[in-house]
C-alpha cells in the first residue's frame, strides 16, 4: 500500500518513516513538510541518510490523493484537521495523530482547541485506541489516533472503570514525559542546559488532553467520570510514565485486581501485563509499541494504583497509529511493529 | 565548633563536607567510615582533594566526645541508633540524619525497620523540620532530620492540613527522586546503563517514609491521616519533585491556596512559595537548601494539587541537618546554607 | 538457519537477541547464561517479555553442535576461546564477539589478554571487518568480530594508510564510548550518580584494543604502524565516537581526501561517507549498523582528522558479527540489519 | 567593592551572580541585560529568587562609572567591545570575559572575529591566566579572561613547552564540552531531544579559540607552535575534557613529567596535579574553580599525554575572571572561589 506521511519532519513524522521503512505493506510514496520542501530527507535528517531518499514535498492533497492510498496526518491540531479533509474528499484513508478528531462534542473541542477547521467531517473519526475498539477500526477511513498521554493514562485505568470496582470521581493523574513530547519545538526551555538535571510539572491541571481522557473514561465507564491531570516533564528524549490513582468501591487484592488487567488485555499483542512486584519502566519499551501495565492495592488506604509505560512517539503516536491501520485494511495486527524494545 | 561526620563516605556524608567546608562555624574534626578508615578524604574522593585533608577513621564514640561538640550521623538506619547513643552518652550533640528517631511510636518503627538498636533515647529526638519544629529545635541535643521525601511531602501539604481546608483520608503523593537518593548502592539497577533515559515507579504503597509522613501529617491535622505514596526513580543524579494530591472540603481558589502557603512560609528563609503560574523546578533548587513550593486548585475535580522540588541530599538530608544545628545552637538560621542554587 | 547466542545475558547478547529476533533467516535456538540458567529470557529482561520465550541454559557446547548450526559467543575473552574451539569441534560456525581470534600473533595476546585457552585454533578465525575482509568472510566457519574501538578507529583510517597519504608512527586516536562498552559490570564507578553528567579519559595509551589497531592498521599500511589511543567514558548508554589524528605526507584538500572515503566505502552498505561539512553524530547511527564517517584536512597544521561514529554495542559488536554471518553463508550482506536508526 | 555584571542574563553572568553572592568582598551594584531590563532577577531566573532581588538595567557605562568600582563583561565578543572601551573611560577596573582582549594581533583578531569596535584600547588588556600572569595581573585595569576550551588546552600543556621536552609542531588537542559552552542559545541543535544521548565534533580545526591556543603557547616555548584543535560537544550541561598530544624530543617517564607539572602547579591553588593513575574527571571539578590536569607518557609511541577538566563557566570563565580580580586588587587569590566541587 502507498502512504503518505503529512508532516513527516517532526519527531512523530520521523519515526513514523522508520516504521513504514520496515514495515513490509507500505511503501512511502510521498512525505510532506512545508519548511522542507525540496530537499531530501536523508540529507535533512542524517540518521535516515542512505535509507530515505525520497524529498520533502509541500503537501498538495488532491495530487497526493492520486498517488496514495493511505496517509497518516502528523501536523499540529488545528493544522491537521483541514489536511484530513481534503485527503478524505480525495478518497485517501486518513489516519490522524493529531487531536483533531479525538473529541466527540465540538464544544468541548472548540474550548480547548479554538474553532475547528474542519466541522462537516467532525465526529467521523474512530478513536484509535485498538485494545478497546478494535471492531470499530474494522474498516475505518478516517482514525483519530489517541494523544500521547491518553494513551498511558487510559490502558491502566479503563479496565478497572469497566468492571466497575472504583470510584469515577476525581481520579488523579500524575503523568510524567520525555521532551520529544512537545515536538521539534525550539524554545529556551527545551534546550538540553535547561532540561537536563531536571524535573517539573507543567500545564497543572490545564493540559488540552485532559477531555479527551475524561471522554473516554466516561464511555466505558458508563457515568461522568472527572480527572485531575498533573502533566510533568522528565529530563530524557522518549517515554511516558503514568501512575492513575483510584479509589476503591469496595476491598480488592492486587491479585484480584490484576486479573482485571488480565482479562482486558490477554489477548492485546501491545499491552503487556507485568507481574505482581514489578512496574513498567521507559526503558522497557523503549523504541517499541508496548505499553506495559501494572496494578498495585493500597489496601491501607483504599487506593488502586494503576501504572503504565509506553514510548511518547510510538504506542503514544505513530506506532499506534500504524497498529490502527493494520487493523483497518485486516492485516495482523502487528505488522511493522514487531521490533524488540531498544534497551538498553 | 567542632564537629564529626560519623559515614562520612556516602553521598550525604560528602555533601556535609562540602557544607561543613564553607560554613563560618564549624570545623570539622573528624570523619568516620568503616571501609575508608585510615584513607585520606581527598584522595577517596578526588573532588575534595586540597579540600579535606582529615583521614577517615573508624567510629569510636568515646574517643569522639572527648574531641568534639556535636556529630551529624549519616549511618543507614538501625546502624545508626547506637552510634546515637553512644555519642549521646559522651554529651555529643547529635544530627541524626537516618530514620532511626524519627517515629514516635516504638511498635511502627519496628514494623517498618526492625528492632530498635537504642531503645533506652527512643523518642527523645526532635523531628528537624525547622519550618514546624523551630522551636523544640532551640536547645536540642538529638534531632532526628526528616527523610528526603517526608521534606519534599510534607512541605506542600502541611499548611492545608492545619487549616484544615482539605480531607484527609486517603491523600495521594506521587514523588520522584533521583538517583542519589538510594546513596553509594552498588547494583545492577542503578548503573547509567540501566536508569539513563529511564524512569518508573517503585515500593509502590510500600515505603519506609510512609509512617513518617502520616506521623507528622497526623499531628499537624489534628487527626489520623492516611496517605497513598508512590515513589519513582528519576534519572538524574539529584532531586526530588513532588506532587501531592488532596480533596478539597469546600471550593478554594488557586490564590486562596497561595496564602495560605504564604502564611505558613513567609518567614521561611528556605522555603519559596511561587508566584501562581510557575512551579517548582528541580534545577532551581539543585545544591541549595531550599523547597521550592506552588499550588494549584483543579477547581474542576475539586482537587488541591501540592507541589515541592528539593536537594534530596541538601533540604532532604544534611543541610536540613545543619539548618537545625544552627538553630538548636541559636546561630543565624542560613549560616553556611546560602549557597546559591546551581544552576543550570 | 538454527543459532545460538553463547553469553546472551549481557548486553551485547541481548541486543544480539533483538536482531535475531528480526532476522529472516535466523531462529534462536538456544541462549546460554550460567548465571540465569533456567530463567525464561523475557522474564529475566523485561523488554524482552512476549518477544523471547526460551529459557537461558548453561553451556553445553556437544549438546548445543547437535541443536543449531551457527553460533555467536558473547563471552568475555578467555573464556570464550575454549567455547569457540568446542563449538567449532562439534561442527560450528562461530561469529566470536570476544578478543580471543582477532589477533595473529599469540605473544601479542598473550601480552595484553593472558595465556590463550584454546591454542589448538589459534589464528584460525577470519577478522570480521567486512568493509575489508570480504571475500575472506565467505565461507568462513570462525570469525573474530573487530572490538568496538577497533572498529571506530579503523574504518576512518585505513583508507588513507593503504593510499599511502599519511604519516604511520604515530598516529592518534582519541575515542569516546558510551557505558556499556564495559559491558553490564556492577562497579562503583559506573553507577548514574558517578558517571551522569560526567566525561573522563582511562587506561591511557594502555587499552588492550592497542595491538587490534596496530595490527591491522600495519597490514593494511604495510609497514608497522604505532598508534597512541586514549579512550574515554562518556555519560550515554551507547556509542563510540572517534577522531583520529593523521600527519599528512603533503598537502591535500579536505574534498580529496573525502574522495579516498568514497573510493573505499561506494559500495559498503554500512559505512556513509559524509558531506563536507557534516561530523559524525552518535544519535544518527544510534541502533543501526552504520558507521558514518568524515574527514577534514586541517591544512594549517598539516593534519588529516578522521572521525566515525558508531554504536558500539551494534556496528561495534553483535550487529557486525551478524553482518558478517550474513557474508559468510552468502546471504544479502544486510539482512537483518535494516532497522532506521533510533533517533532521536 | 562595589561591581557590575554586564551580561548578567547569560549562563556565564548568572554564574557569576552566583559567585558575587558569595564572595566576600564584592557587592552586586547593578547587573545588566539589554532584553531583561527591568526584571527583578529573581524572578527572571527563579534559581536566584530570594538571594538577587535587584533589577536588570539597560547598559550605560558612563552612568555605571559613578555607582561601581569593577566590571565583568559577560557580552559576546564584538559587543563587548565598546563596552569595554566605555568602562575603562569612565575608570571602571574591567575583567572582560569575552574574546575582544585575548589576543595580541590586531590582525589575527580581525581574521577570525571582524573588525575590532574598540581598537583605541586594543592591546591594553592582561591575559588572565592567573597560573602564567600572576605579576602583570597585580594591578591590572583590563583584564582579559582567557577563553573555556584555550583554559583547558593551555594548563595541561604550557608547561612542558616551557620545559622544551616536547616538539611544538603540530601539537593535538581533543576537546569536549558540555552545552553551556554555547551559552543560552536557542537553536534546533541543542534541544534536549537533539543532544542528549549524542556526541558529536564541530568546527573541526576551525574553531576560533585556535589563534589564542597558539598565541599563548608560542609565548611560552619561544617558537612558534601550530595546533589542530577540534572541540566536540558532550551531553551535558557543564565541563570540559581536554586531551592534549604531544610528541616528545626525547625519551621521557610518566614520573619525569608529573615532575614538570607538580614544578608548575605546586603553588597554584586552583590547578591539582593528579596522581599518577588517575585521570581528570569533570563531576570532580565541577561547580568549581579548579583545573584538575594529569599527564601519561606513551613511551611506546613517544607521545605525552596532558589531560584537564574544569567547569566552562567557572574556571573556564567567571571564576577565572573573578581570581584575576583578586589578584588584581591584591586579595587573597582564592577568595569567593572556595566553594567545594559539586559531587555527585
Amino acid at each position: 500500500m502507498k502512504v503518505a506521511v503529512i508532516g513527516a519532519s517532526g519527531y512523530t513524522g520521523v519515526e513514523l518513516l522508520r516504521i513504514v521503512h520496515r514495515h513490509p505493506r507500505l511503501e512511502l510514496a510521498a512525505a510532506t513538510s512545508e519548511q522542507r520542501a525540496g530537499l531530501v530527507i536523508g540529507e535533512s535528517f542524517p540518521a535516515l541518510r542512505e535509507i530515505v531518499d525520497l524529498k520533502f514535498e509541500a503537501l498538495d492533497a488532491a495530487d497526493l490523493a492520486t498517488r496514495v492510498d493511505a496517509a497518516f496526518v502528523c501536523l499540529p491540531h488545528s493544522t491537521a484537521a483541514p489536511a484530513v479533509a481534503a485527503l478524505r474528499a480525495g478518497g485517501v484513508t486518513v489516519i490522524d495523530i493529531s487531536a483533531d478528531f479525538r473529541l466527540r462534542d465540538r464544544a468541548v473541542y472548540e474550548t480547548w482547541y479554538g474553532p475547528h477547521k474542519a466541522p462537516e467531517i467532525f465526529g467521523q473519526g474512530v478513536y484509535g485506541l485498538p485494545e478497546f475498539y478494535a471492531e470499530a477500526l474494522v474498516g475505518a477511513k478516517l482514525v483519530a489516533a489517541p494523544g500521547c498521554y491518553p494513551t498511558s493514562a487510559l490502558l491502566p485505568m479503563l479496565p478497572f472503570l469497566r468492571a466497575g470496582v472504583v470510584e469515577t470521581d476525581p481520579i488523579i493523574i500524575d503523568a510524567k514525559s520525555g521532551a520529544s513530547g512537545a515536538g521539534r519545538t525550539v524554545a529556551e526551555g527545551y534546550l538540553l542546559t535547561e532540561l537536563d538535571d531536571n524535573f517539573y510539572a507543567y500545564k497543572v491541571a490545564a493540559h488540552r488532553h485532559i477531555p479527551e481522557i475524561e471522554q473516554e473514561a466516561s464511555l466505558v465507564a458508563g457515568e461522568p467520570v472527572r480527572v485531575t491531570f498533573v502533566p510533568h516533564l522528565l529530563p530524557t528524549i522518549r517515554g511516558i510514565g503514568t501512575s492513575v490513582y483510584l479509589r476503591l468501591k469496595a476491598p480488592l487484592t492486587t491479585a484480584e485486581a490484576r486479573e482485571i488487567l488480565l482479562d482486558a488485555y490477554g489477548a492485546a499483542p501491545f499491552v503487556r501485563v507485568l507481574p505482581e512486584g514489578e512496574t513498567p519502566k521507559l526503558a522497557h519499551v523503549r523504541g517499541s509499541n508496548f505499553c506495559d501495565v501494572g496494578v498495585v492495592v493500597d489496601e491501607h488506604a483504599g487506593t488502586l494504583i494503576g501504572l503504565a509505560a509506553i514510548d511518547n512517539l510510538v504506542k503514544g503516536a505513530v506506532g499506534q497509529g500504524v497498529q490502527c491501520l493494520n487493523l483497518s485494511q485486516g492485516w495482523g495486527e502487528t505488522e511493522g511493529l514487531e521490533e524488540a524494545p531498544f534497551s538498553p
